[in-house]
């Protein structure tokens, strides 16, 4: 005996129709029905999201569940495998071809003949009760914008004459009904293909529905897999993750260097390219864009795709590279008064910039929150989501202009500050990108002012055994980002520079690593890598930029400290929290609330990639930030000539203090600080003094 | 004493503000309002629509108005000039720089001081109430889907930093808060040149905004024309009206040859085409649109403007023809079952159907109806309306296929009868297309059967002084579709051929005009141009399928006559309804109710251009027409069949015989057709004996 749905059902059930319990796990939605239910359709009529794209056909086995076995004393029943109907042969036939865990069911397959507990595996699961685990470890809930939906079609009949298309779009009301909505659309390449399309897969084919009413792509026959891609365009890095729409699994993470680094190395001399070279923006919109290509087919093929197979993609970036993407002349953000062209976020189709993906493929772009806050901050904040706690969070991401956002979900504030490149190496006499050769770690012995290090790309530190012979391929080639702020740290806890960043010249006469420089002193590591005064100052330039910035919006917040501090990005994962901390380019707090959360930026791309609704919860998140442009606020000045200092001489780190043995503050100028009117919440206070 | 908008006032008025009614014509709108009060915006709060670009302020001329000058005792007071402000200077300067009309005033510019009756000209009203004429003289309302905003945008302010996109959509909002309908987006060709935009317009920008919600075009400064172009693309020909999209007037009206006929002259041969060669579908697709885009060039040029100017298109056509310009390739519209692609309205941009036009521009496709009833025959029921009527229309288009409609508000039918070529003057032995030196007016004298007749490009007939001289630039060349069709007919009356379409041979011996011709017989209207007993059956059998189709709708609709028969298309403008009725090619009617409507596809693709409310009422009228696919009727063949001949012979067609006097009816053919069961209303009854 066989139903409509091609599932076996036993006589005695059939014939005696009674109501029956059922329990879902994890969901715990429960109800009554009555025996002979189909499992897929009771599951819906209780709201249990269970995924399918064949539309209940034994086709795509996304559907697959475990049935509870035992008493279960908590809902007052028994179930067991006997409840449900036996494998139809469509189920044997699947699991036979595709293979089936033992124990598992195609839900759609089985008939309901009991009371029953059942399991919706993770995998089985798709809307908004579903969290994943991507490579990153992150959790994403999953509402993806496009959904494969498998249907068959009637065939036309002269006696009641239709386009093919309304039969396409009958056949979605009536086998999708909860996946369409409102009324559907159909692009024009997809009506191109329609009739071709239809007549190939025999009256099936799977379409690829957006937002429950577009339908952006068609197939013949049954496809499971589409692909989205989440893109971080740094100014020096492009790296992307292409998903699974379906799964949100990762199948390939890849990157390249930026190609526009050819037109500058920073953001504003790429500003500048464009502003010095007639049609120089449009030369470095093509550059990015053909990195985006390029990116993408390597990206697919790792995946085992086509870039045909690309139907979804997310961007972030900074201001700069968001208009050099979007086609936009960056020239307005080179100067004040900073204005974006656009500050919500931006949809189009992939090729209108130039993606040759497939015809539907379309892009969502996070908005960027002010001129020099970008949508990369945006992605930030979707991923940290500061927006949802109580706690208070600052989060940094450190580039040429360091992007802050400080807050919780009643405020959120954002500036940027100009750090410049300091922290990237540039600026530096031995400073470089981060890269084999480069020191990365340091400590300075206190009594002897000897330096140990590490560099990139060995973990034995240079007092160690096999130092020499770990290095030897690459040699000691300067000093990173990271290297030079503990140089700074260690230098300063060793007493070799003060609290206003001088490096003591009178230490010359105990070491032969300090030596005269002119007028100033140097500290010497290795033979060819030194720290001139220079540098500090250069460093001390940069951090008294970013310490300004939180300040400055804490005191908007009438703050003193903060919860928590992430530092995004790449750079934030190598610096360590307490050096950062001793230079002040982050606020005293517990070191182990300063978090490393490495490409957030990218890890909200793909929030917002897999789950339409955390668009619209970024969106409405930005249009609520508190936009603070540090150029015009007069307290960001008065902050930032005082933090040139080491700041726990003049402010209490309480936190850092009690980690870290610190050189004795020095109480007069602490007094004396008191007297600055721009220092915390005098800041709202004496701002027309200014 | 100047106001907020720039119009002076009296102090006495603005000093003591009391209520005064005012009234507007031709709306009859009326209300009370206080003096001091903008005559814009009060014409506003009463709900009259007055047109204008600028936004009030005196500088489009668009809200241009006449006061009513003395008494009026319908409405109860006295009107005059006095009871408005005098002419501000803005308002003065539009005078001095642009001209106005005397008495005419700018409504923006005016204070209203005291009772009023004011006119609002046509040529300032703009919603639906205001009914313009075009170049064919129908009525069409204006509410087109772009509209020209002029608006003044906030400058960037660091202190409150936000994008220039939402400082423009803001500006929308608050300077044209009747236009702007929900959230507004913007494409990202407009986001390119924004900034530019803004700054070279000095923050003053017009946009261009379709549908209330879609920022689609800027421009900087003050833009107060655009192009929307109506195309009706034929298998033959091509011909646009361009159209300025604010006032409805046509600008330029231009056609083309269609580039197409290279793969054939009629729809099944260029179906052919593409079935028959690799890409064929392809090449026609590139040569309807290239032919598009000269059309589009040509005509622009022609109304002084540039092809960046055409924001809108909207297109119709058969079939075939539709799903060419799309893409599609026509194959399924080559055999059974006939199935569209799609049957419902398309919208897309014009990039998407390669044309270069303002990147803006959009394309608007009406609904084809069925199978063999395109889009045209829907631009037809658009402009003349049966849906709107109680009386019974039946519209005929006749082509290579005819496409018909039948019905009224209650119901509507559409069905196609495949006439093939012969009106065309195809399959005809001195056939050929309506040109100079076809002939296409002709009597027969019933005494003599002589001929006498007139060709095109002169209107004086064969035995009239100074024919000759009339064309020996041409000559005769042949007989055109509308030529033969009067041949026939007046052969028919003079004997020569009888009811069944046979040339009686035994007239041979009255005139030599009939002479043999192997077995059968023809008639010699000039030494080279005759008509065969061939070219008498190919127009038998191409006006027989078109009886049998009408037939076949008026039986559904138990229809024994109609009220009003038109003809659309050039063919029906020239055909003469009185041979058209006797050859049976319309049902009889009164000959008055024959009406040849000229290009009523171009005019109804005129109306959806102009007016979206016109492009939903269509779409829905479409959706509800019933349609009859002919080949799989079996009483459309028994009509055919029966259709051969001469109808009044079979069938009464008293209003035909009242006006011309036919030969006599042959009663027992009458008689024997009784028996057969495809006539009239017995279709319905005895569908399953067929």
């Amino acid at each position: 005996m066989t139903d409509k749905n091609g599932a076996e059902s036993d006589g005695k059930t059939a014939s005696s129709p009674k109501e029956v319990k059922i329990v879902f796990t994890p969901s715990g939605r429960q109800g009554q029905v009555v025996t002979g239910t189909n499992l897929l359709q009771a599951a819906r009529q209780l709201g249990v999201d269970i995924d399918s794209v064949c539309g209940g056909r034994a086709m795509c086995g996304r559907c697959q569940i475990d049935v509870g076995e035992g008493q279960f004393a908590k809902h007052g029943i028994t179930s067991s495998a006997a409840s449900l109907s036996a494998p139809s042969s469509s189920e044997a036939r699947y699991a036979e071809k595709r293979g089936l865990p033992a124990g598992r069911r195609l839900a759609c397959q089985c008939v309901i003949q009991n009371n029953l507990v059942i399991d919706v595996p993770a995998t089985s699961q798709v809307h908004n009760q579903l969290v994943r685990k991507a490579a990153d470890n992150r959790e994403i809930a999953l509402n993806p914008p496009i959904r494969l939906c498998f249907i068959e079609v009637r065939e036309p009949d002269m006696h009641e004459p239709s386009g093919d298309l309304r039969r396409v779009i009958e056949a979605l009301h009536t086998q999708w009904p909860d996946r369409v909505k409102g009324e559907v659309s159909c692009a024009v390449h997809v009506l191109q293909s329609l009739q071709g399309c239809l007549r190939k897969g025999k009256w099936q084919i799977t379409v690829g529905l957006r937002d429950g009413q577009q339908i952006i792509a068609i197939w013949p026959g049954l496809k499971t897999q589409i692909l989205g891609a989440a893109i971080d365009v740094g100014s020096t890095t492009i790296s992307a993750q292409l998903c699974d729409m379906n799964t949100g699994e990762v199948l390939a993470a890849t990157g390249i260097m930026n190609p526009q680094i050819r037109f500058g190395e920073d953001l504003m001399s790429r500003v500048s390219y464009g502003l010095m070279n007639e049609g120089g923006a449009g030369e470095m919109t093509k550059a990015v864009r053909d990195g985006l290509q390029q990116l993408l087919e390597g990206g697919a093929k790792q995946a085992g795709c086509e870039p045909e197979d690309v139907l979804e993609i997310v961007l972030v970036g900074n201001p700069v590279m968001h208009h050099l993407l979007l086609g936009i002349d960056p020239i307005e953000l080179g100067g004040a008064p900073f204005a974006l062209a656009i500050d919500s976020a931006a949809e189009m189709r992939a090729s209108e910039i130039d993606l040759r993906l497939h015809p539907g493929s379309m892009v969502y772009v996070l908005p960027c929150i002010a001129g020099h806050v970008g949508a990369d901050a945006a992605g930030v904040v979707l991923a940290e989501g500061p927006q949802n706690r109580e706690d208070i969070s600052l989060l940094i991401d450190v580039g040429t202009n360091a992007e802050i956002v400080l807050g919780n979900k009643d405020r959120l504030l954002a500036a940027s500050s100009p750090t410049g490149p300091a922290f990237e190496g540039a600026q530096i006499s031995a400073g470089q990108r981060a890269a084999p050769g480069a020191i990365e770690r340091m400590r300075i012995d206190p009594e002897t002012l000897e330096p140990r290090f590490s560099v990139i790309g060995s973990d034995i530190w240079s007092n160690e055994e096999g130092f020499a012979d770990a290095i030897k391929d690459t040699g000691i080639t300067g000093i990173c980002g990271s290297g030079i702020i503990e140089a700074l740290g260690e230098m300063y806890l060793a007493g070799i520079i003060s609290a206003e960043g001088v490096i003591d010249g009178n230490l010359a006469s105990r070491t032969d690593r300090i030596r005269a420089n002119g007028r100033t002193f140097s500290y010497h590591i290795t033979d060819t890598v030194s720290i001139l005064q220079n540098d500090v100052r250069a460093i001390q330039l940069a951090k008294a930029a970013l310490h300004a910035g939180f300040r400055l919006l804490m005191d908007k917040m009438q703050l003193e400290r903060v919860d928590r501090v992430i530092l995004a990005g790449a750079f934030g994962s190598y610096i360590d929290p307490k050096y950062a901390m001793i230079l002040g380019m982050v606020p005293d707090c517990p070191l182990d609330k300063v978090i490393a959360a490495g490409n957030s930026a990218g890890a909200g791309a793909r929030m917002a990639l897999l789950n339409t609704d955390q668009r619209r919860a970024i969106e409405e998140t930005v249009r609520h930030i508190e936009k603070i442009e540090t150029a015009v606020e007069a307290d960001f000045q008065n902050h930032f000539v005082r933090a040139m200092a080491f700041p726990h001489k003049t402010d209490p780190y309480p936190f850092l203090s009690a980690a870290v043995s610190l050189p004795p503050r020095d109480l007069s100028d602490n007094v004396a600080s008191e007297d600055n009117p721009g220092r915390r919440r005098g800041g709202r206070r004496n701002r027309n003094s200014a």
